[in-house]
């Protein structure tokens, strides 16, 4: 009989933390990792909990990722602060530069973050919900090894490359969306194969290019953009953004990498921030604030709708009493994290 | 017999000046918003080409836009220069105000320019494409008035609002993509009505929220997003960049505007402009730009691929020569146009 584990907010903190803890991960670092993936599970977004802890831990257990590497920060223009991660993983990068991006956001208006030999394993909304807390708007972009296939092309070659916006609200969380540019999660697929069902038309193509609804031949051929060469043109430009401007790895080069260990693969990240406060005349961004709101009643007039961040709010509201689950098999490899 | 009348790039833009100064367009405004229209023709991009002239003509005779308005800029932050269109035309305003957002974007590494009380008629990627001939990154978002619905509703709420990504390329035009967030134009679906034939599914729905294949049906009704919720958040982004933060108007604030001119309504834009230069750890853009063009190589590689701008790159170098076409119906309109 399969059963899942129900475990606290604080006990997963702790599950993951003594795992990274045995991976060779420092301390400062395992710190926002843990949050990283206790935060996921806060809000229902189980594919970035403690689904990733085995990833993040094998990949420092290998040495192709330096759990202790320490981020530095390059101040590189008014409006620019660069982060080098050195190898390690991405939030400790996010984290230790994200206070320098507010700062300059709310001094120039507009500031971006490239975060370069970093590897990124952690939900998008994540990297843009603390700064959206603080006042602030907030794009991310991050790039992976190579799943999608141009437009008009068969082969494999842009990450799943998500994007992420954040808008904040005066009393309330932030409006975030957090989309790959591919028509699944690659993740998705993946559960489809194991659960032995066939996967929707329009998400892969097998190797020869063919439409396929097999995931073993998806995963063997490539992932699809969403909506057709607009999405593509979206995976493009985050490719451009999280790797051209960055100097880090385009999703073909960091596929070209060995990697064997199921962690993240090598790539680039690009954040920008923006204060509303600096669009408004007198530079109070509280009529900028209250007439985003008019829009978002406008949607939620509507029936069958909601703001893209609501169904990870509700979540929100229930976990920290409710705790969470999780199957007794990722709970058990979670543990085999634990094993130093 | 319908004909076509063949016109060379200047007699384009003779023709353009003349209908735009007979409206009472001043000429400094005539001569920027002339130079989009022949652009639109020069690239074989004729949904806004001489097709918008009529518009353009008719908004400003009928006094809703101002067609002698003159852009004012204004310092608001050192990363950001917003331009007031003063309820003119958005291309003049652009034109004010792109030199400066380029300056500040060479100065602070990024730069942002919201523009407001603007009118915007014309192809996005002719915003971007200046900035990016001169070295920069660029982003541009422009809302419309209301004809997307929400995901998950049935009422049109999102303008089509595009978004326009460029990057500059050395020695070669940039690569630039410039796409509608709903599944199409709304001139493709009064082209189909027009010719009386079916447009395809997942473009519309009618006015009880079921999937219609009927244009007449799909324009009462409401558009769909491309890509389904994900383009539904890009359509909410482009709203929060272009008018949330720019203190413009929402689509579904312009669309209860009375417009019967057949010109655009008042919209925001937001235009982001970046400096690769200064995400270089030397200052020196050009191992910035030889990284990317190893990936547009990579997608050049793959059969049936090409670059987003590619096609309108190849219009340019004909027309020049081989001049361009114009249905007589359309030459008449313009003609009529340039009575004053």
């Amino acid at each position: 009989m399969v059963s899942d584990v129900r475990l606290s907010l604080d006990e997963v903190r702790a599950l993951a933390l003594r795992g990274l803890a045995a991976s060779g991960v420092s301390d400062e670092n395992a710190a926002v990792i843990a949050d990283v993936m206790t935060s996921a599970e806060r809000d229902g977004c189980k594919s970035h909990g403690l689904f990733r802890l085995a990833g993040y831990c094998n990949g420092a257990r290998s040495g192709r990722i330096d759990g202790k590497a320490k981020p530095t920060l390059h101040d590189d223009a008014p409006g620019v602060i660069r982060v080098d991660a050195h190898r390690g993983f991405a939030a400790p990068a996010m984290a230790a530069g994200r206070s320098t991006l507010a700062k300059k956001a709310r001094q120039q208006g507009i500031a971006a973050m490239p975060i370069v030999a970093s590897h990124h394993f952690a939900a998008l909304w994540y990297d843009v919900d603390a700064l959206a807390e603080d006042g602030l708007v907030a794009m991310a972009f991050v790039n992976s090894k190579s799943f999608v296939a141009p437009a008009g092309g068969i082969e494999k070659l842009y990450g799943t490359n998500p994007m992420a916006f954040a808008w904040p609200r005066a009393g309330k969380p932030p409006m975030i969306f957090d989309q790959a540019s591919s028509a699944s999660a690659r993740g998705e697929i993946q559960i489809h194969l194991r659960d032995g069902k066939p996967i929707p038309e329009g998400w892969a193509i097998d190797a020869d290019g063919n439409p396929t609804t097999d995931p073993k031949a998806g995963l063997a051929g490539a992932q699809l953009p969403f909506g057709g060469h607009k999405g593509a043109a979206i995976a493009l430009m985050v490719e451009m953004l999280a790797v051209g401007l960055t100097g880090g790895k385009f999703g073909f080069e960091s596929a070209a990498d060995v990697n064997t260990d199921g962690g993240p693969s090598e790539g680039g990240q690009m954040m920008i921030a923006i204060d509303p406060a600096r669009f408004a005349a007198n530079g109070d961004s509280g009529p900028v604030l209250s007439h985003a709101e008019t829009l978002f009643e406008k949607i939620l007039e509507q029936d069958g709708t909601r703001l893209p961040s609501d169904r990870r709010y509700a979540a929100r509201k229930r976990t920290p009493t409710e705790g969470i689950t999780i199957p007794q098999s990722l709970h058990e490899t979670c543990l085999a994290c634990c094993q130093s």
